[in-house]
């Protein structure tokens, strides 16, 4: 703890990298937490399983 | 937000598409906030990563 | 199984039974899986919990 | 309910049945609760999906 | 990681500890992980934000 | 989406707009997403709710 989810459309590892490396960052220092306990999981949603307004981001991208 | 999150087992296309429509329907009326505020997450669960009563329903489901 | 997780706003329970209902009338429709195995959770979040484009929703309705 | 959500790494099917069983054994016991009535959502995160330290564990583990 | 998080009923404390100790327990075990790596994230639902078959358990547990 | 949830300590106020601000501004970049469509959502866990390494938190900082 903490923990932080985040949900998003899938990428590459280079970005992932990213994430884990400066989501710690903002929580390790508004928490005022070590780094070391600090955990990032990276959930990659496939777009037809989002829906936004509605309609699945895969039939809104076609757009 | 609201965020509506629904964890099931796999499913094709066509039912996401309605599931993505129609929770969006109740969430906008019941909570009376516009539709394009409102997103669905589906989250499809293999049958080995699910327990119930303590047996995973791959395991029930061979019963 | 199927679960449903609603992160929205604080609601009166009048409208916690209609989610209750109306979601899972949806998630027993399309997954053609009986009401009796499908769980809401409604989970009810601050407007100073929850950020909108990197603001509090708490501080954005004061807008 | 109780729903017991596990997120870790990726494992092999007959440690999935002893989660299952396990957690459910717990959870019945100390809520006091029927087993039939819990869940457990077995979640398994690639390595590259999962920082600590903000670092990702596929990384550290190349260490 | 692993991660645990048990969405149910409030409880009193001496029962946290016990969940705490002993889903522990049985994720260090199935894991093979030392159990300082593992966090139990303890989720209390009032009956009114819990709905099974679609009604709320506030109003089942009425009958 | 992306959606960010965050797991943690109970903070104050400010903490909490400095991590909407933070987070979403790592997410925009990263994902390459307008800030507008990110959402943060900020979870507050009593000590007693949270267990490491088999003991809540609440009684490991007793020692």
């Amino acid at each position: 703890m903490p923990l932080i989810i985040v949900e998003g459309p899938k990428i590459e590892s280079e970005r992932k990298r990213e994430l884990a490396k400066k989501l710690t960052d903002v929580a390790s220092e508004v928490y005022g937490i070590d780094r070391e306990h600090i955990i990032v999981l990276i959930k990659e949603n496939p777009p037809e399983n989002v829906g936004v307004g509605g309609q699945l981001i895969a039939d809104r991208s076609g757009r």
